[in-house]
């Protein structure tokens, strides 16, 4: 019997995982399976170009390459500049290299033979990137399908596969699209044991990050703990998405975190921290939030405020099973909240009135969850044949309305945030201001926000929890406490805890 | 008087670098100035384009912007999407900044006024975008300045100006390029303390490294280490370049630790390290290279290359100043490699004879260094008037062949690596073959490669050094003795010392 570690797969250490390279043939079989089933050409060609290197502006300063996603699920190839094709009727798939110069040796490493790369990436066949129109033209194909079609989340156009020799193939870019998204949004088991993996290294990243938190912290000091954790002690190299550590204020900007808003806050005694980070191994993500007191120790605002939050989510995570909307999961969500702020006397009124002048928006202005796999915003969201987005304040940030389904990886994400921009419109629409207590949102304004974000795997009868974090207020004061034991990871006099 | 706070500047913190916005003012007078003294049509209007924000492929994962290094230089603009523009005459500056939709408040944060930026960025005027040509056309300008230029290190041409309306100027794109490419070449005082700080904060990270290596641990691991440094400690959310973590072997290939040679080889006993890592703050960069014995203890052959690379290092050091020609430094530093490999056993003959037949090159066949600034290739190596690219191998590697000048900025780094690829080829090349002693240079087969890379500024009469690092072979052996009674960062019993 051949050793486990004979067989060609990804891994960055003993310490991490090691992921099979047949997670990829296997994906690449189900494509198959399902063009077959939708009748395409008896001899087609699928044909993907992966991600390309590149530098920075006008300089030579090489970006850190990230595998394309649709690339990496079909292939799972770590070099940029290649080229895939699968035959459709028989699955035998090529892999198309680029044809390194001898200075490769020089300045990059080891030049590998085609076999080489055949070999690690399991593939039936190794090739040149400058001999494709050959190899394909070889294959005699009816028709060459390419990959062309909206991310409705960024609403871009992926990047069609082009090559020199293209003109002399019949190419069909509409059939492929749909087929290959679809496959993406059902996760096969060896794909969640990878978000298993980065759902465990995250976790364990936040926790640290929650026993190291101090006052007077910068809060990009807490995002590099966080990075540090995932990269050392599990091999990732790459965020899911650039981390939003917010604290007191910062909490209510949704995408807190970029360049111009760089988690440079200095962290106070007072502040709630919400703080979303995920990280990435082998181009598969994670997406955790989690909130918690900068000092430990919750004020009863913010322990009401995380409670409503709390409920929504365990009710949504109660409920989720195939068959259920995800727009009533939101729908959830928002009441669960909007009857946890009217019992703590933030809102008055029926509840159902409040779901009437979609107030659950105001407070969650974004949807409760999304897809979750190569991508942090996974693809599938709204395809051609599914429920259309819909128009209403709140779900319509949804990032897909399906009905659930077994082997769907989703985040469940609500939260509460108090955003004066919104607030300033609530209160100047009679509609909604009649349901607010003036006085008391007011004591909220600086509050920031609150948000708990899982990942989670629909099963057959409901769901399995990949994230895994202290989410009780007990817990995360346990936690927390915990952690004031321990020193800062760098000697820095102005960082000491003021206590 | 204003307290140094009230000044706008760029700050991570108080344990970090406060850069005064100031240093952005001053460039854009030393560019008007020398534009002037070109005689530029008198109503001159220099207009730049900052850089985007992008996101990965076709997702709408954003990527953490870093601001273009010509109009970072230029106006010290942390957020994408913005132009800029200099009244030559006048070196009036006008800032323009997207106008954002109110959703941003709820996505990004607080929306910022015109007034704020102009205070921000200290500039004359802040308007939208939107306005560009209505505001350009307002200035009646003879002509203006647009960027276009080669990057020699990239071969890539930058990317000029443009905007709706354009058409209806006057517009140069050759004028502007030579001029402030030849700015950046020359450092102000404000712009050497940036240098200073990077050099400082990635130089204790380098130390950081040194005391935390473990036999055992993966590359990568110490990469992780060297960026939480930076971050945490120094504000650095982005590094120079790409770390290149090669131990052993992996010393020898020039470019390691990209996705293809991801930094993912464990660090074995006996391995000697080659570690080149810089971080980058307020967009200036630091490019720092450590060569050190794994376990701590430098072998006899360790120790033979690490003094003879030293030996080259300090000889360059000791010659430089303005009027000195890079391109015999390079020399200086092979002549110097060479006669330490020969005293050392390796080669033998006239080094006179080594040096016609090229043979520097075989062991270093990089430059010995190159400008640094807002990138770590800095521009400005080969202006069309200044000295060609010289053709003989070695020193057709270099990314400048001028003479020095004060102020300029430069690695210094040396090495001695064993390539394969090249000593094979060396060895079928009688020219070169008869240099060698084969049975002493077969020992250093799999020993990798040594670099000691440090950053400079020339002065009046020599040169300051900004690195500051252990160099010698006994400051590396203290180090790291000290570092082997650190706990490991993180718990991971695989990555206990085997000791
Ligand atoms: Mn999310
Ligand atoms: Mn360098």
């Amino acid at each position: 019997m051949a050793s486990l570690k004979a067989q060609p797969a990804f891994c960055m250490g003993e310490h991490t995982l090691t992921v099979p390279i047949k997670l990829h043939d296997l994906n690449r079989q189900r494509l198959c399976d399902r063009l077959r089933a939708k009748n395409v050409p008896e001899n087609s060609v699928v044909v993907l170009q992966g991600g390309e290197s590149t530098t920075r502006y006008c300089s030579d300063m090489e970006q850190v390459f990230r595998q394309e996603s649709y690339f990496h699920w079909t292939f799972g190839v770590i070099e940029p500049d290649c080229y895939g094709a699968i035959e459709v009727k028989t699955g035998k798939s090529h892999l198309f290299v680029p044809k390194l110069p001898e200075s490769y040796a020089v300045w990059m490493g080891k030049l590998h033979s085609l076999e080489f790369f055949k070999d690690r990436y399991g593939v039936d066949e190794a090739h040149y990137v400058t001999d494709i129109a050959d190899v394909l033209a070889g294959l005699k194909p009816d028709i060459l399908l390419t990959l062309k079609g909206i991310n409705t989340d960024s609403g871009k156009t992926c990047r069609e596969a082009a090559f020199e020799g293209i003109g002399q193939f019949k190419v069909d870019n509409k059939l492929l699209h749909p087929e290959i998204m679809e496959c993406r949004v059902i996760k096969t088991p060896l794909e969640i044991e990878i978000l298993r993996y980065t759902n465990r290294i995250s976790s364990d990243a936040h926790k640290e990050v929650m026993k190291r938190v101090r006052i007077g912290m910068k809060e990009y000091q807490l995002e590099s703990i966080f990075q540090h954790y995932c990269y050392f002690t599990g091999g990732s190299r790459h965020m899911s998405y650039t981390c939003i550590c917010g604290s007191g204020e910062n909490g209510a900007v949704l995408h807190y975190g970029h360049a111009g808003a760089p988690n440079d806050k200095t962290v106070r005694d007072g502040d709630i921290c919400l703080f979303d980070m995920g990280c990435d191994y082998c181009c598969y993500t994670s997406d955790i939030t989690c909130s918690f007191p900068a000092n430990g120790k919750f004020t009863e605002d913010q322990k009401a405020i995380y409670e409503s939050v709390y409920k929504a989510s365990r009710a949504v995570m109660n409920a989720v099973k195939p068959g259920v909307s995800w727009v009533d999961m939101h729908l959830l969500a928002e009441r669960t909240q909007l009857e946890e702020l009217k019992r703590h006397g933030l809102l008055k009124g029926d509840v159902d009135e409040m779901m009437k002048a979609h107030l659950g928006a105001v407070f969650m202005p974004h949807g409760l969850g999304h897809f979750m796999g190569c991508d942090v915003h996974d693809v599938g969201g709204y395809p051609e044949d599914g429920p259309p987005r819909p128009s209403e304040p709140g779900v319509r940030s949804l990032r897909t309305a399906r009905n659930l389904e077994e082997g769907m990886v989703l985040t469940i994400e609500p939260g509460i945030y108090f955003i004066d921009a919104l607030l300033e419109q609530t209160l100047n629409n009679p509609e909604q201001a009649k349901f607010l207590v003036p006085e008391v949102i007011e004591r909220f304004r600086n509050f920031g926000g609150v948000r708990i974000e899982d990942d989670i795997v629909i099963t057959s009868d409901g769901m399995e929890l990949l994230t895994c974090v202290p989410r009780t207020v007990e817990e995360i004061e346990a936690i927390m406490a915990e952690g004031r034991q321990l020193p800062s990871p760098f000697p820095q006099e102005k960082l000491q805890p003021k206590e």
